[in-house]
């Protein structure tokens, strides 16, 4: 049992989205939150994300809901209204106001939620709020995830519990992360903000499956001051132990993959390029299936590192790549070494380190590799 | 028989690179030739890219030498003495400056060119070389291209050969594209390079099969004059009708491809909008193995052009997307048109439209689906 964060509640249920599995759930604060989120970039956001990002901008929420299973993405002026009508119908039912309730959306693109049947169960969601249950939040915002995502940390008095859904960035029908952290530590929205951003950075966007963007990737944290104030260093700690605890689970569940790639460059200008440099190698398929079959071939990792054709300062002559801690480049390939690398590579972990040999900047992202089956997976769904 | 142009003679043959296939070629002039070259922008360039370039900055040059199934890249100051020696060889041989004479490498990476076999078998080159033969200078430069690529046409007097290689810009071991373009046209050095550039643009640079880009990518163009002057823009077309021919050829051979899909991008704000949301689009695992497995998932489509996260001006209220004629987006899918789309998405050549809305640009972009054929070839392939 996940020890929990006081004064909040939730729900999960299934209210007939696409079959009989948990499709909604709802987390709800007995007191008003600081709010801290992070949403998708891309230019066909889905309506739930627009909504929330509006009712998020002031820092202030207590509740979020989600659906599952429908993502209520390019459904125009119709989702927008329905994403409005459910953080409306949720407010209703625990007495919020509308812009209190933040809203998430997950699955298939392109058609509306069936508001007929989230209206009804609202009718009864006032006395269907429970103890808070991390697990069955999680189960009821999972797609094709093979198992809940929950973990947790705490802070000083203070409790920090996260879930997440996402089979990397992508699922058959349509990429999505969700993330959602329930706190009862007291933090000041902007702190909150700062320290989120500089969380999410370094665990949720440090992940790459295979380079498409969801159009529903929600990250959110509810901190309603329950256990009063801890130190703030102690707080981004355990909020950043959650956040990575989830981001692992997420990688190593992604579709088809058999093995975690680890990418760490250092010794780059900064830290930007570094991410940069980490996320060609990350997403190559080259790399990718090279990982996948043990393939000790680092040329596909100096191609990939060569893809970062802008950064004027990264040459040959200053790179070196490892993979695991034995250099592989320029250091020229013994048998010894090359059976070393070879038991590595065969490892359900893979770990490719690169320094640029320009400066000091160093990040780390995690992948997955490239199987047959995730293109049977992603080939054989059919809408 | 392909047409040749006049004034160019041939040599293809194998140096012992890797088995008993074909593995050297070279093509010289006997007079001086217009060149206009287009290279890698990799930060992992090869040798004799760096080579080549510094050898066409003049826009002079009347041969050029290739070897396959050894890239000579990430091969330090020993890889560039190499390059430098081979253009010297060839020179040597037919009486031509070193820096008359381009060299190009494809296949394995980090490993240095057996310079011993190469300048024993260019000892006997300048009796070697014959008349111009397309095919075996094509065959020649394979990796794991399953046929060897020629393109010719006819411009006024003149006659355009082209050759290439590349099973998309990957291959088991490493990526690599190389085009090498003949001509007895006559045109000067900088009209060539900007109709070069054009043609490339909207060819070669408009294919993408795995995201991954080349250390060795080369394309050359070398016109020798003997047919007189054309009309430029008679020549362009020509030059273009021979690349996209090439191009085509290449976007076929993709590995473990199925089939070929174009995506055509109008109505964007300018030309690089168009072509970079096309990418995208074509770019896109879940596009790409959506097309595979000829599922009519259009929301993948729409997820993709969300992608363009910097380009504020698409939404999705301006965006329209067609399969073939059939527009799917945003007009609700009916049984008729999801049947129609079905047909268009199970032959082995698929159209995606892309309508931004916003104003007068646009671009076609060529990839292939994503098959596990695909992952299997380079997840099997052991260095």
């Amino acid at each position: 049992m996940t020890a929990s964060p006081r004064g909040f509640r939730s729900h999960a249920a299934n209210v007939g989205i696409k079959d009989d599995s948990p499709d909604f759930m709802v987390v709800a604060s007995d007191v008003p939150c600081a709010v801290a989120a992070v949403f998708t970039r891309s230019r066909f956001a889905g309506a739930p994300v627009e909504v929330s990002r509006a009712h998020a901008a002031d820092g202030r929420a207590q509740a979020v809901a989600c659906i599952s299973k429908n993502a209520n993405v390019a459904t125009g002026e119709q989702g927008r209204a329905d994403a409005r009508a459910l953080a409306r119908g949720v407010g209703d039912a625990l007495g919020l106001a509308e812009g209190q309730v933040l809203v998430a959306g997950t699955g298939v693109i392109g058609v509306p939620w069936p508001m007929d049947r989230v209206a009804a169960h609202l009718g009864g969601l006032a006395g269907a709020v429970g103890p808070f249950d991390a697990e069955a939040v999680a189960r009821a915002v999972m797609t094709t995830d093979t198992h809940p995502k929950v973990a947790a940390a705490s802070a000083g008095a203070a409790t920090i519990v996260g879930i997440a859904k996402g089979v990397g960035m992508i699922e058959p029908d349509m990429a999505t992360m969700l993330a959602f952290f329930f706190t009862d530590a007291e933090v000041d929205a902007p702190t909150l903000a700062t320290t989120f951003k500089a969380v999410v950075d370094r665990t949720f966007n440090s992940i790459t499956i295979d380079t498409d963007t969801s159009t529903s990737d929600t990250a959110v944290v509810l901190a309603n001051g329950l256990a009063g104030p801890v130190p703030l260093d102690e707080f981004a700690g355990a909020l950043g132990r959650v956040a990575h605890e989830l981001t692992m689970m997420i990688v190593r569940d992604g579709e088809g993959a058999t093995k975690l790639i680890e990418v760490r460059v250092d010794r780059a200008r900064d830290d930007a390029q570094a991410k940069r440099v980490a996320k060609l190698v990350a997403n190559s398929p080259l790399v990718k299936t090279a990982v996948h079959g043990a393939d000790p071939n680092w040329g596909r990792v100096a191609m990939a590192v060569g893809k970062a054709q802008d950064d004027l300062d990264i040459t040959p002559e200053r790179t070196t790549i490892r993979f695991g801690d034995v250099e592989v480049y320029p250091t020229p390939m013994d048998e010894d070494r090359l059976k070393e690398v070879q038991g590595l590579l065969e490892g359900d972990e893979v770990t490719i380190g690169v320094s640029l040999g320009i400066g000091t900047g160093a990040a780390t992202v995690w992948g997955c590799d490239l199987s047959d089956g995730y293109v049977r997976i992603n080939a054989d769904y059919t809408t």
